[in-house]
């Protein structure tokens, strides 16, 4: 008897883990903030499950039993991260799941309705339910309006940018400008610094007169190879000589005209684009220096 | 006095607040849950004010100082969710900020280490730091394959899609595509179905043999007419009459070929992707009817 407790709690110690993501909405919200806390514990073997649009206590049960059978199947309690935003659905689960469950929404809004004095809307899945559509539509239009500026395919309009980014090619701004436009609405063009740029010496003379609006990507030139060398193997524009020579250019150029410039070599696509709104203070971004 | 006290109260319950997003990392995960629960409260009137990088004691205390002279200067007090992995700058931050603080990691880690067993790493930033570096990759590659197969401008590769939206122009596509790269890592290209495809009564063929790939997406003939008229005012195009022919049309097929789809009229692009994810079964999403 003994034996199997201790084998059960090294089990659960030590096993491989199911985390179940679930949600009466998206259950978007759920698996960025599962996804940042688990992170954290390096040593977590997990597979992961997201089980989105639990809006009836029908559905909670059957969500419930599918965690509570990997349960039996691995031996391992499952960890359960959910936002529940209706009362009676989350009541229903709760009873019915035998996981280890972190609730990220309920204990919040109980907490803001006794600091504010305000009624929550208990109403489901309201996050990603075009609310705030103003906030909705200037995503959407930043989106359309970032791939119409991409890679400097087109100059018209590129004075309504909040930022245009530049920098070498494949040093990251597409990706970049997407996923700013796309999480915080913003406007991102981006235009390539090319070797005719850095022969002249000079910026692409339509960014001339935008100076207050660039940012500069750089990388270094071992990636920059790399990446290059996917698209064209072998090629002179994918040579460590050339990524060296062309980002050394660009980097110099970034100096002389006074470009806010990072390297984007280790850094994800939130980590540059959430510097770019603190540095250009972009949407009530405040960087604390 | 008693005077004093009471206006000060109902200044709190219904003034307008100042919203600050703290964090030692991005502060995107923050943002993130902070958006989904002030959603709930439909008549929290705020402004809003994100503090990323704050990733020293000396940076929490300046940070702090802003947040405490938003309250001096509101006379409401601040409302301030954050997400900080390292203990000591969120002690420090915690010891001088008068702001009412909802901190969206700390507990969670807790209750994580004792379930587990496990130990987290206090390093910070750790989420949007590239950790998993597979992960990451996986996204970065899904946003170009998606950037390549918009709009059906290449079909050399389209076997490698997870998922083939099809639907009339301008249905919503493009951005869903986006989404379902850069959230979920898929590789999600999309083809328009056009007037010619109805005419001859048959999907495009290179669509032949990708029928299990393929989700649709229909629109309201107004809203269509609305966003087309945007581009081309006045058209042929943009009539609602058109718009009206063309979604009859494509719904039509949709149905007389099998393909799942849904209407993209009323819902965000965080919903149609979630949707899709369960519907198609990708990476673990899992549907419950």
């Amino acid at each position: 008897m003994f034996n199997t407790l201790e084998k059960e709690e090294s089990a659960q110690k030590s096993g491989k883990r199911t985390v179940f993501i679930v949600s009466d909405a998206t259950a978007i919200t759920a698996e960025t903030l599962a996804h940042s806390v688990l992170t954290q514990f390096t040593d977590l073997q997990y597979d992961q499950v997201r089980i989105p649009f639990i809006d009836s206590p029908e559905k909670a049960i059957l969500a419930a039993q599918k965690i509570n059978d990997a349960y039996i199947k691995t031996g391992v309690r499952p960890l359960v991260f959910s936002t529940f935003v209706d009362v009676n659905i989350h009541k229903t689960f709760t009873e019915k799941c035998q996981g280890f469950r972190i609730e990220f929404f309920r204990s919040f809004i109980k907490e803001i309705e006794q600091e504010t004095g305000l009624k929550s809307a208990h109403s489901m899945g309201r996050s990603h339910v075009i609310k705030d559509e103003e906030r909705y539509n200037r995503r959407i239009e930043a989106i359309n309006y970032t791939l119409a500026h991409d890679d400097g395919q087109m100059n018209k309009g590129l004075n309504e940018a909040d930022v245009i980014l530049v920098g070498v090619s494949r040093s990251g701004k597409t990706p970049t400008s997407l996923f700013l436009a796309m999480q915080f609405g913003v406007k991102a063009a981006n235009y390539p610094l090319i070797p005719e740029d850095f022969e002249r010496g000079e910026l692409p003379e339509v960014l001339h007169d935008k100076r207050d609006k660039l940012f500069g990507l750089s990388i270094s030139p071992e990636r920059l190879s790399q990446i290059r060398n996917e698209r064209r193997p072998g090629s002179r524009y994918a040579s460590l000589d050339n990524c060296r020579q062309e980002i050394e250019a660009a980097e110099n150029m970034m100096r002389r005209e006074g470009i806010k410039w990072l390297n984007s070599t280790s850094r994800s696509i939130e980590e540059i684009s959430a510097t770019i709104m603190a540095e250009l203070n972009l949407h009530n971004a405040h960087k604390i220096e």
